[in-house]
């Protein structure tokens, strides 16, 4: 019964299997090999477009140089207060950025909005004593696990725009949240408006493989020298190719985010029948946000369950987090329910 | 008949099997399962001694954090200037350590000894004008090939403490070096006064893991941070630490860099024995470097040999690199030969 | 009329008079003069013990290298969300420091509580996700102009020091904040727990002199290096130190301060008298926070007056900030309070 | 006889005296006042073109300021080792542009040639493994005080030009330079290719005051923001502007280069003519590097003399710095010159 995270699990079979069958002989390294070729050739055919792919190791150097990329030194960035960049990458965008502003806005279910972001603007057009507003970052599906229409992303980059900026998405559960949507990745990335993507694969069936991809080529600038100057160049880099290649091949992306969806729909829908436990968040991705009464909560912990407390305790009741990965056992979801019906 | 980099080849099966041995399953992500557990135990052994260790996935990571530990931002850093941090890793070890000095000194067979770096520390000792003086790092097999003593590293180490500074090994080739030695892993570095060390596996087996060891595990400081910082906490990290623990046992890095250093030393002879070709440097490790006339290199490159030129062509002679891996196939190098000799 | 900053103002001519004093003839530069040293006794005397004393030019120079000096690369650095840190040094601390997280924190006028602190402290407790707690920084006066007792700066000292961390002052209006509570500089400080200050001059009479004061002079480590390698080691330092050294003789900072102190005091009285106008925070230093009605606002601002709005307009009122200086004419808030009143 | 530095003497009065011109009443803030402007019409007057001109207190600042803003991170400077980037700034430019590489090349009278560049630069045209070649900055008058002249700049302008990079003159001794060539500021800039300048005035009378022209403004780019972010945006402006703006009228600049070029011209002459001694470097601007017999400095520091020993002593002579200020006393050169002869 661990809902701790998606990256508490392995790898997928067919992605372990891709690293064995690329690894015979001798191949050109630090990305000049055909595997990585494949991977972009494979992003291009997904995002119906010419789009410039990097892939990198950790999805904190994803969005860290993304950001670097988008942002000054003495650049604003605009996101959740709850996001990923906000708070769980140990100030890695302010390290790569060289000291860029992470501006922490709120809003509902862990999205912004273009009017959160317009309530913020003022106190950073002031001239050059405060940071430049150049880049919001969303993250697609959310910390808690909800999701951005088409549309809303749309009124997000349109508003960025206007005002000078680029529209970042931290993309680690993108998988988890095209499927929700059922749309296509170019209908929830460039054709909504998005510039650059940090598209993950680690959490559904990767061992360490996220890419970076910019929309216009261009805008990446010199992304390969500030990845090779931060050490995420890998040099037999086609070992994180093939898990990328082998993720992006026979829908295994897609397949794997939807049973992890499913589950956590099994799982959501479990807990809201549940007596004493409410839903905080719609289920729209792999993840569970609910109050659970507390004893029910320590009676799952000493069952084994394992998962995250979101909120301290308060009123007898405890917002938890409960992740489902691509390859979490379907009876970990009835065993949990069970525990916690009792 | 690849000799232009170690890189260049894949990874050792029994690496790739760990892989797939440890993915079954959850556990506990970003370190702390107990495979990487099973790495320090590894490596407390080897070394004789408790240290602390960090995995990472490149060379150039391992070696700019470990001198961000050991170096202030207005810190001077003493190596060759043909060394990898100071020319091949696009300046990150003053990305790292937000703008420290790499000081570039010169000697023979791109080897470092005291007086080379006491003749440059007046230049240093004029207070906050200049950079302080604070770490010598050496690489063990150096980017030429040949091997430092305990004697000669003893040497450095003592010169390094006197003046108030530490001693950086990057043991990419790590394990080759130790082979051509025949010494302990002890004496080669902290007996020796080794500080902290980039402990480097890719090259020599594994897809991507290298390891940050600290003799004095007091000295890591705030090592983690740094790593998370930089995007260099793997999540799914038991996939790094499986490289590892599966390179260390059985005596896999050893045997591993024995082959490709003898192989190389066949390369090396055959090449000592050709008409118009002479060695450069002694063969101590798993690269050659030799002067060969330039017909002789362009038929080599005609019948598919890849290799660097090191130096450009002078008087009819150029200098090139060839690096032996564990893997390469034994009739790579007798097919060099051959055609060599033609 | 002119109510926009005390920086909006000139020099003090003592201060003028000094730079020409000390210009005659050679010194020995970059601070190894004896009027830098004279500045530094002066400041030993002062805050009644042996101190470290740096000269630097701006403000946010002083504090940025002062955070720099407490704050890890990895640190965070608690301070309130209107401070001149967080929203008008356009994130210098975080260049400064290499990328610290600057945590905005709220509290009634402008000022922090620990339990302020201790509220958002579990965010940054979990490892090396968040940045570590390391500064607490607080300002004096604030910028609302509202002054913290010895007792709530001991209290967020003893706070800060149980969790690890340091206290940090920006002293910018330090002599405005002295001459309200009528203490000594050590109670204000030192006594009370503060590890760094910031000390301003430039707003009460200097033309760019500010010094970064350590309270236990080995927490200065290589404040030098880092000042020297941030471009702000003054190479005829002696005309830095003048300004300081005639600032901090016969009182003159403290009777600039009581001077703009006391018209401020009858700025504000005026205002509280003025029908529909509401001082929104008590007048404790050289600046008056009153909410005035829109039309009494455009009346003032079309006869001349200069000041911020703090806030936008709201139901027919609007928040607006008047600064007074050490050498802001009399005449100038009689004037103000008439063309108020009218 | 202090010959240790050119800022080793004051301000001159003509500076001194505008400061308290222009401190009366109240102006605007952070470079909007009207003597900020003042200097920017004069320096348009001086390069016969429109110039984006930004004032700041320090060389080291003027450099790494500039630097940042023609170079990226993973950028590469071309420098001469003796240069005071080099090895005089605790490496600042490295710090500013946040981790970009200084290369040290070497040339007879601390100069660069096409020559000296084109020779390293195919070390940094191998991809992103070596630091992208941005930027080549030269000094002028030279750190041995030798001038290029415009063809010399010239040619170095059209060789970085011609590979993608940008020329930068540090220009500490930029009025001594351009009295000695006696051409225009145009030509010795712009005309032949400089595309930004660090145009020094401390060393030259003023207190402590440079600026930075970019010759095609839009070149400038986000200055303003990073002068601001490394805390060199001075408040009361107007006191930086007016020590340019005084420096600027009336030829005072090249009075004073003049002044102090001729004294050191007498000096130079003055030790050609002693027995044992021989200039080291032509005089062409206003410092004099010769080799002096060791019993000779002996007898000069004894007598008080203050210089710097440029070199350790060898073979019996000492070559030794000698500069001459602007208002360095005659009788301090014939004073020297009698106790040398002695």
């Amino acid at each position: 019964m661990n809902f701790a995270s998606d990256n508490a699990y392995g790898a997928d079979p067919q992605i372990l299997a891709a690293l064995t069958r690329v690894s015979d002989g001798a191949a050109a390294s630090y990305g000049e090999d055909e595997i990585t070729k494949s991977v972009a050739a494979r992003m291009a055919k997904i995002f119906e477009k010419n789009v410039a792919v990097f892939p990198v190791v950790t999805g904190t150097a994803a969005n860290s140089l993304a950001l670097a990329t988008l942002c000054p030194p003495h650049g604003a960035i605009f996101c959740h207060g709850e996001s990923h960049i906000a708070v769980d990458e140990c100030a890695a965008p302010e390290f790569f950025t060289h000291g860029a502003k992470l501006v922490h806005l709120h809003g509902g279910g862990a999205k912004l909005s273009p009017q959160s972001v317009a309530d913020a603007l003022p106190g950073f057009m002031r001239g050059v004593h405060s940071a430049k507003p150049s880049v919001i970052s969303i993250t697609q599906a959310t910390e808690l696990g909800t999701v951005y229409t088409p549309d809303e992303i749309a009124a997000l980059a349109n508003f960025a725009h206007d005002n000078g900026m680029r529209l970042h998405m931290d993309g680690a559960r993108f998988a988890n949240a095209l499927v929700h949507l059922g749309c296509s990745a170019a209908d929830m990335t460039w054709k909504a408006g998005v510039d650059a993507l940090s598209f993950g694969a680690t959490k559904n069936g990767a061992l360490c493989a996220e890419a970076v991809v910019f929309f216009a080529p261009k805008m990446a600038g010199d992304f390969e020298y500030r990845r090779k100057k931060s050490g995420h160049l890998i040099s037999k880099m086609r070992f994180i190719a093939a898990q990328l290649d082998a993720y992006l091949s026979d829908d295994l992306w897609l397949t794997n985010a939807a049973r992890a969806n499913a589950l956590a729909k099994t799982l959501g829908d479990g807990i809201a029948k549940l007596a004493g436990a409410t839903l905080a968040q719609p289920v729209q991705s792999n993840a569970v946000f609910a109050y659970l009464p507390d004893a029910m909560v320590a009676r799952l912990r000493k069952a084994g369950a394992q998962f995250y407390d979101w909120e301290p305790a308060r009123n007898g009741h405890t917002l938890v987090r409960l992740v489902v990965s691509f390859v979490t056992p379907e009876r970990a979801v009835s065993q949990f329910l069970e525990t916690a019906r009792q």
